[in-house]
């Protein structure tokens, strides 16, 4: 690949565009809001003009449900050989472009999972899709030529491509994803009348399964928006072990020791489930989430304490995978716990009480 | 308060024989377990003997179902002057001991919100209460030395004391405890039979959602028994709010413009309630969680690189209150969010950019 469109200079379009030049490839930049593509420019994200033949690949980087028509502009005026786009649906885009007669066999799905909390071209980085998985939804018409340059630009941007058909992507985004996102607001939105002596026995669990409901709703109704159906089948079939698990907890209430066992059935059953659903979430790099070991550190509340104890692990030479800290309300102290490979835990466990660290293990 | 005993040297128990003990109060343990009354001794709980006459207060640590009759039989061996309890529900027990004819006035129940994934007497801390809210439940019988005397005993802990009614403690830890615990176990539970590929799309998001689906049934059915239909209540409204949200969704699928109209609002509406409850939780130290501000440093996935940050942010003088590190699938630099006082965050950031740091912000 030699050349490339960019077509939306935000966050995601903008940061395909520094990981293309980063590579060498001439890319070309496009943006409705002239603003967005000469701060895409000054970035060095490539040059803000028109090309001067048709491009090998245009990614477009605009919203799900401005694909189609944007498509179809850029293929009458013959932007590039081969185009794509970022969106994080891929159904409904796919229609539209049959439905309004564009060249399907040089077109190809595409959806980086990479973001950020903030958006906008300045907040692009080269980096964003370093080791991210990146869908790629050929439909049957998409030729290999399309297919190969798609390849191509998420190898250069360091992404991990993975294949799959539209419907089986929407459907694994609104399971792993958007359906998520709702049931941590259905149970945030029980907080909201809640007396304040309740909400100041919220621990690190609570805090867990709301925290991604203090998302900006207006950019996830869009979301939802163009993936509603998946999003309300996942939810369909939670509400029926939601209703399950309420009369399970009645049951559990019952006086009659029968109705009473059948109420522990019903509750341990979805509680295995969860335990069962909850094995299934790959752990960092795609390996499974049991690979590490926890070394839980008791640390002090004051500066410096963490520089303290991450030089201790740095002496070590073990890496630390991930970190938690239980914050819980009005504790001065904090238990970190260092995940670390199991063939190094012993090791580490040994160095730091060597160096006085309360250890709990 | 000079004397005090503990009947159940599990780790609550034996944390509080251990706390008390620090404090110079002499403990005399009990358990109908001979090995863990002797490890709580051995770790220096307390005593393994019978007191010589009645204590000023004795703690029953035994499971809620127990707590009325383990009161019964130590008020009529005369073992203490008052009695309070640390199980995680509070109206259940007051009804038994009700019935079963118990000094009902020199009673008073407890719950310190405190705890650990290990269970037994070796997992056990002095430090285990630190800062911790301890909920008391004083009935209209309570008198008001074993009020005192409990109350003394949650600042020899050094925890915070927190006075409810039994039904407004129940309510309150079915909403900010049991509930997320379940919603957590019925999302988790959609992932179970997930494609391999919808999991590998998994990001931090759901990740939190379903991290405590993780934990044990065993004990979870038992938490949730004594409870069940405090947490019935609170996920009934839920269940209607999902019922709304699924039409609502359905609504936003379909073609007709004003049914269309009417989902934006539905989902929109769940989505804002959704912030209003998280917005709810107070942050560390009871304070609110928006006060931190989070500076994002990119890092590498290398041994030695978190302490290096850290011995740099050390070098600032800047509490870090909390940390997240971005780690999803397959990516191999990590983004760390150290969350700092708004004030230091501007100084920070300058010295980390100085010391060569990726800051983000």
């Amino acid at each position: 690949m030699r050349t490339a469109a960019v077509v939306g200079t935000g966050l995601i379009g903008t940061s395909v565009a520094l990981a293309l030049t980063a590579q060498g490839v001439t890319v070309y930049l496009r943006d409705t809001d002239v603003t967005a593509v000469r701060t895409a420019a000054a970035l060095g994200g490539g040059l803000a003009e028109t090309p001067p033949g048709p491009v090998d690949l245009a990614v477009l980087a605009v919203p799900p449900a401005r694909i189609g028509a944007t498509l179809r502009q850029c293929q009458q005026a013959d932007l590039a050989h081969s185009y794509t786009d970022v969106g994080s649906v891929k159904e409904q885009p796919l229609r539209d472009i049959e439905e309004l007669g564009c060249d399907v066999a040089r077109y190809i799905g595409g959806h980086p999972l990479a973001g950020r909390e903030r958006s906008g071209p300045l907040a692009a980085r080269a980096d964003l899709f370093d080791g991210r998985p990146w869908v790629l939804t050929p439909s049957k018409e998409t030729d290999t030529e399309t297919l190969n340059r798609a390849l191509e630009m998420v190898a250069l941007c360091r992404a991990v491509p993975v294949v799959m058909e539209p419907r089986a992507h929407d459907h694994a985004v609104a399971l792993v994803s958007h359906a998520p996102h709702l049931v941590s607001a259905l149970m945030a939105a029980r907080l909201e009348g809640a007396a304040d002596t309740a909400t100041r026995l919220a621990g690190q669990g609570v805090r867990d399964v709301t925290r991604i409901a203090g998302s900006d709703p207006g950019l996830w109704i869009e979301i939802l928006g163009a993936n509603a159906t998946a999003v309300a089948d996942v939810l369909a079939g939670l509400a029926d072990d939601l209703g399950e698990t309420i009369a399970a907890l009645r049951a559990l209430a019952a006086e009659d020791e029968a109705k009473r066992s059948g109420g522990v059935d019903g509750v341990t059953g979805i509680l295995r489930r969860g335990n069962a659903g909850h094995a299934r979430i790959p752990g960092k790099h795609g390996a499974p989430a049991a690979r590490y070991e926890a070394v839980p550190v008791v640390v002090g509340d004051q500066p410096g304490e963490l520089a303290r104890l991450f030089a201790d692990v740095g002496a070590s030479a073990v890496n630390i995978e991930d970190i938690t800290i239980d914050h819980s309300p009005g504790r001065p102290a904090g238990l970190i716990e260092l995940m670390v490979d199991p063939a190094a835990a012993e090791g580490l466990v040994h160095d730091l009480r060597r160096k006085g660290w309360n250890v709990q293990r």
